[in-house]
Parts: C-alpha cells; sequence; structure tokens
C-alpha cells in the first residue's frame, strides 16, 4: 500500500516502528474497514515529526500544493488513486475544474502543471479557473521546463461554474479559502464542489481536527495495545487572544503551563531526556500566524516574545491552538528535516522531506527558507541481502509515516463529518 | 493510469501510437463506464505483439505467474490496485488463501513469494495450499535471496476451503486448472473463489476469448475512429483435429488458406509489404500444443509440420484456433522481444518484455529458452527537453501496451460473462 521510499532514518527500528511494521495487516485491514463508513477526503498532505520515541502529525492540508515535488516515478501511484477516486464521484465526466491559488510563481504554477498531468492521465480533461480578478482573459504562463500552464477566468451561471466552453462535472479546489468562500463557488447544487466549503480554512479549526485524531489515535492504540500518546500531539485551545491588545493572554499562559507539565510527565514516565515544548498556532489558519515555540509559559511575557508574534500575526489573531511539540530527530545534510505524506482518496501515493537548514529540532521548518528533498524508492527493497534472515527483507520504514499519514487523513474524514452544516441530524 | 515505462521501441511514433496517446482521456473514460457494467478479472496479464503498423494481444492469461520480474518500483501500483480489487470483494476480510500450481521451481517459487508480498502488503494474511498430493504438511522452500515459502496442504470441510488454524474468506488462483477443476475446488458457496472455476484452462476457450476480443475492438475503434483492424488478430477456428489419426485436417488447410487470404487483403489494402502467417494453437489450453507458425496452407501436408505437430502437441489434439500472425519489430540486444502486460483489477501495474534470442520476428516467444527482461520507469518523464515545444512531454510509449492489455482484459470480462454456468438467464 504504502510505497517504500528512502528515508532518512538510518539507525536501529525502535519499539513503535517495530510494532507498526508487524502489523501491516492488521493496520490495513482497520483502515479498509474505516474506509467502508468513512470518506477520505479529495487529496491531502501531512506533516509528520518523529521524534524517535514518538510520531505525530502536526499539520493536515486538506488543499495540498507541492506536487510537483513528487518524483515521476510516483506519479503512476498517484494517477491510479486519482481515477479510483473519480470513479466514486463522477465516473462519466469528461472535465474536471481545478481552481488554484491567486498565485503566480513557478513554484506553485510547476504544482498546477502536475496536477493537471495527473487528473489528464487519469482521463480528464483538465482546465483551470482563478479567482483572481487579474485574470480576465485566458492567459499563458510559461514554466522552465518548456511546460505551460493556462488560467481562464470562472463563468458562473445561476446554477453551475465553468469556463467559456467546458463544463466540469467536478470542481477541485486547490486554494485553501483562508479568507473565506467567494459567492461564486455557493450554490453550486449540480456538480461536485471538492473539497468541500467547510474545509476551507475560513471555516476549518486545527482543534476540531486534532480532536478528532485523539479518538481516531485512541482506537488505533487499543487495536496495536500502545499508548496513543506515541502517536498524538496534545494540545489545549483558547479562544481569543490579542497580542496588540494584550488580552486573552492569560488563557494562554495557564493552558501552555498545563500544556508543558503534561508533556513533563510523559517525558518522565518513558524516560525521556528532553526539553518539552509547545508550538502556538492560529487555530484557523496555517498562515496567519507563525508557529511559536515556547519552551516556558514566562517566555509569553517576554517582550521578544510580543515582537515575534506581532511580527507573525501580523495582525490581531483570534483562536490560538498551542499543542504539543514534537521534536524532529531526522536530518538531510545536517538540515533539520520532516517528511511530508502526500495522500490522493485513501492512498498513500508520495512524499518528501521538508528541509531547513537554519531551523532547530524544536522549531517548524514551515518557513521561508524551507526547501524540499523528493523521497526515492528504494532500490534495494527486494534484492538479497548478505546474512539476512530467511523471509526477512528491506523494511519499509516509509511505511510508518503512510500510517500516521493516514491516520491524520481519517480525522480529516471525521472532521469533516462532524463540521458539515448540511449534515442530517438524527437526534 | 498506465505507468510511464522505458520501451524498446526508438523509432519515431506512428499513426497508430499517435492516435492512442492524444486520445488518453476519451480512451481512460470509456473504460471508466466499461467497468460500471463489467467486472474485471481479479488479476490479468496479456502477451502484446507489436509490428509497427498494428499492435494485438495474441494471447490473455488468468492466472499470471511471473509476477517476480516486475521491478520493485511497481509494487506500491500492485499493492494499491490489490487494494480496491480486496475492497470490492470481501473488505473484512483477515485470511486470503492462494492455491498455486504443483510446482516447486525457484522461478515459480519466486512468483509466489512476490504475490504472497504485494497481498500482505494489502492487508492480508496470506498463506498457500497445494492441490498437490505431495504437500501432505507444511513444507517450507528455500529461494536464493534468503525469503521462503511454505506450501501447506489443503483442508476441505463440508462447505469451506482452507488450511490447519487458516480459515479465509478468498480464495486466489495461481492454477490454471488446465486439467479441469478438481473436486475440493467446488462448491464453496460460502467463499470468494477467484477467478471463478469456468475460467480455467479445461472449459476455457481461446476462441470465445478473441470473440468478445472482436466486439470491444471494433467499439473501440469506432470511439477512436480507426480501423479494428489495427489492434486485432484475426482467426478461425476448428473443432476436431487430430495430427495422429489425420482426422480434421481438412478444416484446417481450408482455414488457414482463408484466414491468410485474409490477411493478405488487408495487407494489400495498408500497403504492407510482409509476408503474412498464422499461428494454429490449441483453443484450450495455452500449453498442450505448441504454437505452430505458418506462411502457406501447403505447410500443413509436409511432413515436416505433421512431425513438428506431434512432437509439440504430445498427444492428439482437440479444438484448434487458426490466428492471424502479429509481427514483433521490437528487439532487446537483437533479440526478438514482445512487452507482457500485468493488471490487477481494472488497472495495469506493471510489465516487462519476453525476450527469445532463437526465434524470429513471426514466431511465438513463450517457449523454452526465453528470458524477461523488466521495464525501467523512465526516468525522464517530466525533466526539461532542450528544444522542446511547450506543454509537451516525452510521451508514455508504454500507455499504448496498457490500453492495449486493458483492451483484452475487458474482453476477458465479457468472456467470463457469456461462459458463466451459472449466469441467469434473461431470455
Amino acid at each position: 500500500m504504502v510505497p517504500h521510499l528512502v528515508t532518512a532514518l538510518t539507525g536501529p527500528i525502535n519499539e513503535l516502528e517495530q510494532r507498526i511494521l508487524e502489523s501491516t495487516p492488521v493496520i490495513e485491514r482497520w483502515f479498509r474497514l474505516e474506509w467502508m463508513e468513512h470518506t477520505p477526503p479529495f487529496y491531502s498532505s501531512v506533516d509528520v515529526r518523529n521524534a524517535g520515541f514518538k510520531l505525530a502529525p502536526v499539520d493536515t492540508n486538506l488543499y495540498p500544493g507541492a506536487w510537483n515535488h513528487l518524483t515521476p516515478e510516483m506519479m503512476p501511484l498517484a494517477v491510479q488513486a486519482a481515477m479510483a477516486a473519480i470513479e466514486k464521484i463522477c465516473p462519466e465526466a469528461k472535465n474536471l475544474l481545478l481552481v488554484p491559488e491567486n498565485r503566480t510563481d513557478i513554484f506553485y504554477l510547476a504544482n498546477l502543471a502536475q496536477l493537471q498531468r495527473i487528473f489528464y492521465q487519469a482521463g480528464l480533461n483538465v482546465r483551470l479557473g482563478s479567482l483572481s480578478n487579474d485574470i480576465k482573459a485566458p492567459t499563458t504562463f510559461d514554466l522552465p521546463g518548456g511546460e505551460s500552464v493556462m488560467l481562464e477566468p470562472l463563468i458562473r451561471s445561476k446554477r453551475r461554474l465553468g469556463l467559456k466552453h467546458f463544463d466540469p462535472c467536478t470542481i477541485l479546489l486547490n486554494n485553501d479559502l483562508s479568507a473565506g468562500a467567494p459567492g461564486i463557488l455557493e450554490d453550486l447544487h449540480e456538480q461536485y464542489l471538492l473539497p468541500p466549503l467547510h474545509a476551507g480554512w475560513g471555516i476549518r479549526r486545527k482543534s476540531n481536527h486534532f480532536k478528532a485524531y485523539e479518538e481516531v489515535a485512541k482506537r488505533f492504540g487499543k487495536l496495536l495495545g500502545m499508548d496513543p500518546w506515541l502517536i498524538t500531539p496534545m494540545f489545549n485551545q483558547c479562544g481569543a487572544v490579542n497580542f496588540a491588545e494584550q488580552s486573552g493572554l492569560e488563557c494562554l499562559r495557564s493552558n501552555t503551563d498545563a500544556l508543558l507539565a503534561r508533556v513533563r510527565r510523559k517525558y518522565k514516565e518513558y524516560g525521556i531526556n528532553e526539553k518539552p515544548f509547545v508550538v502556538i498556532k492560529a487555530d484557523n489558519s496555517h498562515a496567519a500566524l507563525g508557529q511559536l515555540t515556547v519552551r516556558d509559559a514566562k517566555e509569553l511575557d517576554d517582550a521578544w516574545f510580543h515582537a515575534r508574534a506581532k511580527a507573525t500575526a501580523g495582525h490581531a489573531i483570534g483562536e490560538v491552538i498551542i499543542q504539543e511539540g514534537v521534536l524532529t530527530n531526522e536530518r538531510i545534510n545536517a538540515a533539520v528535516a520532516e517528511p511530508v505524506v502526500y495522500m490522493m482518496d485513501r492512498y498513500v501515493v508520495g512524499g518528501f522531506y521538508r528541509v531547513h537548514a537554519d531551523r532547530s529540532t524544536d522549531e517548524s521548518l514551515a518557513a521561508p527558507g524551507a526547501s524540499f528533498v523528493p523521497l526515492a524508492f528504494e532500490q534495494s527493497a527486494q534484492l538479497p541481502q548478505p546474512g539476512m534472515k530467511p523471509g526477512a527483507s528491506v523494511p519499509n520504514r516509509f511505511y510508518m509515516y503512510g500510517v500516521i499519514g493516514r491516520l491524520a487523513m481519517l480525522s480529516a474524514a471525521y472532521e469533516l463529518e462532524a463540521t458539515d452544516p448540511d449534515a442530517e441530524s438524527y437526534d
């Protein structure tokens, strides 16, 4: 299920990893049964942090970009998964409309070209409809490799959204709607709009996601007979924090303190000799507030912290999530690295490492200056190994990342069900 | 959908290939709609011959072996497809019973180890139950790479088939049942038996398959606006031929003559300057009669032909199919080669070249002395090409093999529906 990719891990396989690898059939069957009851998000990417003693998702993106960082070898997997997804939604579809972010930098355009390629190969005519007011006519952007991407203005009729001479069955958003859903996307009852509008960051909350993840991890932990904390980032939340007006800081202080204490107890229980830390971030967006690493609640009173918060928040922020920090002990060429797992429908289709040379193991790497290192396929997967025990083969260390990625993705499915404004209530 | 593999083709893309490549979204959508109405075989492999001017399947195997010749990079594709197949059949399954051929040579055992690996990674406990009387207790066979394969005796209860302490939901045959279905596999109404018993060579007929293929190719040709002959091997059949008793030879002569004349007309129509030939083979098995290449009906009267027929047939043969011979113009290191396309459920998951140094372009390569060359993934698929037109990229020349393979696989689905003894009749 999960492609065998070369991870940066080189040390011995620890207990957690061993448990997950040994339980493959049990884990895959469990996911199979989950997907009978729950619909996976159309596509997703999950940032995973591996501290060695613990392995947890820290962010789940339902509008993944950077598909261009997947290697060519992974394309057939993505295409196959895209076919499975399309078959379920709209098998008779000819056309797919992709609605991107309002970005035209070459990195993002390369991502769009890759998505277009995937869905073309899956059997769809794919065109790009922009929400930007700058796109008033079909506009072609050239990419360095010789490829090009054409953005076209969206055309909305009373009941449908499309382009000139292009009426899609499905509309796929690659735009996280941070500013809320624009009217042009509302009331499209005749077409499939994916992900649904309530998955946009205007409505979505990280705390809902990680609450769902806690439940999923608890059941998964029970399945494997292990402490769910080993795969779960604990968190607290505060409703209204404003650094400019200095309001809500008491909530932030007390929750940071309480969470650090909980982490400390867990570290003690497992004999972990590391300094606990938490990460403070906005509950409703992945970008508005930079992620602030805090090792002691007292830091919240530092002038330095406030300066940082204001600088990265940009404006007064509202709801805040305080998340247990998970160290990453992976490195590529001495730079701190964290894996990002890419999924299409229920399938893991690839991944890459996000690498940041200027960050330490307890800081967010999703920051300017980050680079991406594609994960290559493990070439030696089935070659004989000298001295290998019969029946043994090189373990797929990417497998556990694929499991954690899918647990987060399953949690997103639960989260979207729980937050669906159109859900029928059976109370 | 179809992995981008390096083919032996290096010449310019011809008209047929161009037509197929350009029609990707139309073709994929057509397959999508077909799969809404028809169930693909659980797994299959198709021998394809590419004459340049024409491209056609010559054999469709519903119990494919040689999975070990797929490269490690293709495993995730196979696993993903296996997951999709299992989900549809028996999502709550824990156990899969694989019933192999009665062969214990290392080549075949390596195939079994690979199948076991695929279904393990798809989330199933896989064990092997042998039909052979030689396996009276669990028996382990070591493979050169350090792996091993364990064959166990089958245990049949009144209603179910299994092994000691192993009760499977699904039984997967990797045994083509040439000698007919053994009683131990009959009346298993509580378990899924795949492929169904009437797919075995004891019952299956090549002529039924290629009749179904003619229909499928006719509709596909209409879709793409092309002559279906360009992708179809024409055929005739004879009911009872016996070389030992010299009976049925008149039918063979007249049908060979008639078919050669049809091929000649087609060659003339397209200005093809090659010598037509036909291939004579048993209608009900892929192995009992070696494949005999005939370039003139007069050859059938040669003592030499009869010696060959008797030598390869082994015994008196019955029904015979006379199939238009398709040249293969692909070569690997000067040896004649033909691609074999592997599919799991509706997905193309890989392929390899069958290569035979001692055979010519109009002979069967599926003969002792054949070797296998795995198809590697095209590494340059998405790299910039100097002087490339915007929007262009290296074409996936394996794509057309994947299309032809799937047309044959779809034909097998039609064939199995038409020959199902348990099908309800609506006449």
